[in-house]
């Protein structure tokens, strides 16, 4: 045993020590979870599902994305680096399935699913395009597109568009559709679209979602660390993909994936169906108080918890007949807000007040009609929802 | 009608329309809920019995405490002004109801119970004592302090000794039980003590609550706007009593305090008996991953989440035989840490692990056990809690 | 000497020790100054023409506003109660001096020049006019609003307008120019108009104020605590009207305001005349490398450190001849930005890059013109700014 | 041209117009400056002098560490992987040589000094070594550490040692000083001390760098990315050096670090010679009415602005005679604080109060000596500091 081996083996002990050190340092790491509740059954679980390290062109090893996606609350996450861009080539030795090896020890341990991916990285058309839940990614270096399209399609992955209107690779920022993607679309090889990639929302692929049924997505396309692109003191989070699955398993995932059961979530914006935004409003609100008592034209608040972390901005849809709601509310998140409301009552000229209407006594069930602006259900169209309030119409003593 | 007299109508009709553009405003005016969960079927209302207004030494108008009450997640509180000190009695004319008056229709529309109270404000012995619950706060007003308590006393009030360890009174910071106070005690005339009071702890009383049965008050006794006094953005929070009640009315919250079922609430500390304490920390700890597999010596973390806003530190209690677990560890108000456990194998010359013990394999139930040392039930005495965990132990492949 | 008043003595002992030992930990009350530099030889002082406590319709007691005025970084102020309007009349006995006298000795304490005023509370037209630096308010309370602001004027005041878009008194939210104002005017009874009000900024005020040459103010018109108001901790503040005075003493305060040397501090917005805005950013900003060499079109960075706590927002207002400029670039407050440039060069089909025109050689000055978007010099019109560099071309190696 | 070559040159051009767009949204990127002054003519550069990327144990690119150096208003910096632990070996090809390759031209785009480095990383002892100022790594990796510290020696490389009490090589925590350091400094080899390390300090090495004359340092040892490392929201920042250098040079920084010019910075603690501290302070300290009347015995605030971002603690050194002052008070960073002083009266049993003592009338210059406890000239041994007032004692009308 030479001098150097033996240093070498007394490092290794050090870092064996080191390790177990910082064990005991890391139970302060502390996990953020992101508040969008369950709904229908399903988990809502928070998903990246486009990422880079330093094995393409992001700044960042591996492991460090799966902490990152613990720390921020996600469930589940894939590495998705460049297959044909390798700035690092020079220093890294290229292997396109390292990223999710090097990863996966870490994930596992901290309960976050790993999905293997890479990105397809051509010219547009197609323009780039991710293939997840890949078993083997170095295949996919071809020179044809098309070919590597079609092995990740034969290994059963997920295909998605990235980032369809992004300006380098359409200079005026709008996605245009293509031949080639509609040959993809009909061949089962364009199965997904990212109607948001980082700071970029693209409402023409929001549509082509909708009227094509495609599964929607919503991305970070990150290179940097995460804190380093999102400010999470101000409370700014990463784009995510909120996937409705059974459990948090790569079956699971993939399974909603290709059933269209997710959501969009950017800034403080939740983009898809009604049928998925609707119950997530719903589970989100308690109603703390709602019995009201309405003597005369006095008002009376009705407190409203909301219980996720999005501030829900509603505009009035439709004006209720017997009182008056306010025009616009935000539900802040975390918060409770007072939505004031006070019967329609006009003053006779001997200043008594009476209802505007005859029948407007007794107790009544009133339906607040509101839009929520920031719950896209198709581009810029909100989520209409409902309030339900029991009234008591009283005279003013 | 004089001209004056024309010009005060146009004034008042200004008012009411900036009172409807407040309205409109005023939804922006979100609440901040206490994030401590409801126990062995009370409500845990969060309540501050001791507060001052520009009545007595306060600076603010009585009507703004129901508003900071309601901001910041409280459900009751008492409007105790100094009834013996009155600096501003040259510009205030002195009703000692009129707090109270004044705040009651603000605190009924925000659904906050408002108590009305004074304070005795006297040298030591008896020292500041607060009476709430009252009916009518003049008769109080008396030369000697034996009849304003007594009168309080037959008004049905509930009666505690404010900060019985204020330097202004006790030059050494430390309190002193008196004859005085024995008197009051065996008269029922002294029902609670202020364990707490703004900023200050005194142990010294908190020994005397338990050995007494006396009921243990935390409170601000805030003088000055409560965001001057704390600095919520940093995530300070007024001191609190937590009271478990049936429900949040004048009645239980009076029947709670009368029967001790009190917690005192300070910065991330609680203070109570352990019977209230143990159903908080429970109601507030989700193990995630209850079941997990060790292997040789391999880390595994337990996922715990916090959903409360307090950070609850744990020190081992006692070693637990089959595993390693760390000797301390914050459970982070909502937050999930990770708890890194693993069994207590040796290594053999040969480098294959074995566990300590024999009988170590299979499955096993593990409990940890915890003090939790900002949980207080005596003076410097943590509470205990146990984690349950259920391990399998494998060899190391 | 009867029990009470011994009794009351003993109090009075309590409240010195008490003010003592609040003494004491009253060292960590801070005060947060407003960085915006002196200009021109004046101080640049940051002042509040416009506040209310208790005695009219406000929530706090007049030395609380001292309290906030000092902690928030302002050097003067105004306590301007209504004098028509005082719903507190009930319980506070009226005396129109009174917050005035009670604020007084805190704010000399603690250098703060504390203005005596009352806001005159009409119906529209005239509407709401402060007047300051009255003698005795007393006077002002008439019958008739013409004998008010006769008093006032007599009485040497600085007279303006409040808030001359008010919903409340112009429902469609814009001011509106009476033959009242135009004959205050000609008597030099209407000397500053409220730009901004609170949260409102009325362009067509800012107008008349330039055409007719009237000062302009931006003032809270505070009833709570500052802190419920602004949320600080997110860099919030008061709108303010910053005084370019001699010192900091009521003379020289009334001094500019009569020649109208004021800017109005708003958000992240000064409005005011050219000649203040400009020395204000250009006593702000500092270029770390006013030198730079450009070689071929690769890109440099002039880095630039504003010392002030205003974002400038800046966009190109004429692209220069020799280099490429980012059209928009905002310098941070407190902070260093890069604002990257580089040469207007070709390249030629031997991938040769030269200059675009052969003058381009050697050292050059160039003057890069923007305009500061939120350096409002008229409604919707930037302050002109020219950064200055010395830049030296060079072809790529 | 083969179809992948041309893919690829498609790919290169995406790239370039991807670079030019990123240069649009990187204006806002913004460097938060270190606010501690310039002191003796020198600039007071902050660098860190110990730092890792993906080429050793670092979790990321080095280019990354340039950019984090400018963020977070650092001036320069040495990527100091280390040379005989590099764990990354099966995917990074190891030249020590490439970190600094790859970071040097953004760090000189961004005018950050670059240091070449390498962590000698042996067991105790030595432990581990930087050397910095290196002209070429790789013949660092020798079998004996005597032979890489000579050779760095031979390139005029400033050599330091690291984390000298970390526990993974001293169990207890506690630094010792080995016959191997002794001969290091005896040959000059022993240039520097850590005397804090990440979040560490070691007080004994503080003393033997006073003792013997060598350099004192603060490094990050930083290996994740620094926003996770450090909070920067709640004000935290990496440990630095803070280096008296006559300018930001590679020249100028060895110069100084060769003749112990530095102080170091972890949190709000300063550790250096008080030749040096003492300066930081008096530059940073603004007494804003440092002339002040005295009336009897009423307070009177002294008002002390620290442009610094230190929080200074002082507490009373000497009591002075004539007035009493706060036994400790801290003047908080880029705060104005009050300090709060009265004379030395009695009262008489007239009630009249009179000076102590005879001679205090008329206009006196008082000192106020305190101590600074986080400046540290030694350990736990604060910086003397005197704060320089004239009063004026006059008697209480």
């Amino acid at each position: 045993m030479n001098a150097y081996k033996k240093q070498m083996k007394v490092v290794m002990l050090f870092v064996v020590i080191v390790f177990f050190v910082q064990i005991a340092l890391c139970q302060n790491f502390a996990r953020k979870e992101v508040k969008i509740p369950d709904v229908l059954g399903y988990r809502v679980l928070k998903c990246d599902f486009h990422t880079h390290t330093v094995f393409s062109d992001g700044d960042v090893w591996p492991t460090l994305r799966a902490e990152e996606i613990w720390l921020e609350g996600l469930d589940a996450f894939a590495l998705t680096d460049h297959i044909e861009y390798t700035p690092h080539k020079d220093d890294i030795m290229i292997n396109y399935n390292r990223p999710y090896e090097i990863a996966s020890p870490l994930a596992k341990a901290r309960g976050i699913t790993l999905i293997k991916g890479g990105e397809i990285t051509r010219k547009m058309p197609p323009g780039h395009l991710n293939a997840i839940f890949l078993k083997d990614v170095s295949p996919l270096k071809t020179d044809k597109w098309e070919d590597a399209i079609q092995i990740a399609y034969n290994q059963g992955a997920f295909i998605f568009w990235n980032h369809p209107g992004w300006k380098a690779q359409q200079s005026d920022g709008i996605a245009k559709w293509n031949k080639e993607q509609e040959e993809l679309l009909k061949k089962k090889c364009l199965n997904g679209m990212e109607v948001v990639n980082e700071k970029e929302y693209y409402p023409e692929v929001h549509k082509w979602c909708l009227e094509k049924n495609i599964t929607m997505l919503g991305n970070s396309d990150i290179h940097d660390p995460a804190n380093m692109a999102f400010d999470f003191a101000k409370g700014e989070h990463r784009p995510m993909t909120l996937v409705l699955a059974k459990e948090n398993s790569e079956e699971a995932v993939k399974d909603a994936l290709f059933n269209g059961r997710t959501v969009i979530y950017k800034d403080n914006l939740l983009i898809g169906k009604a049928e998925y935004l609707l119950p997530i409003f719903e589970n989100s609100i308690l109603i703390k108080n709602p019995e009201v008592v309405l003597k005369g034209k006095e008002r009376v608040n009705v407190q409203i918890y909301n219980s996720s972390e999005i501030n829900f901005e509603l505009t009035l849809d439709k004006k209720p007949e017997d009182i008056s709601a306010p025009e616009k509310i935000t539900l802040y998140g975390d918060r409770t807000v007072m939505l004031g409301i006070r019967a329609n009552v006009k003053e006779t000229p001997e200043k008594k007040e009476t209802p505007e209407k005859k029948d407007m006594t007794g107790k009544k069930d009133i339906d607040l009609n509101y839009k929520v602006k920031n719950l896209l259900i198709a581009p810029e169209e909100g989520l209409p929802i409902t309030l339900k309030i029991k009234a008591e119409f009283e005279k003013k003593d």
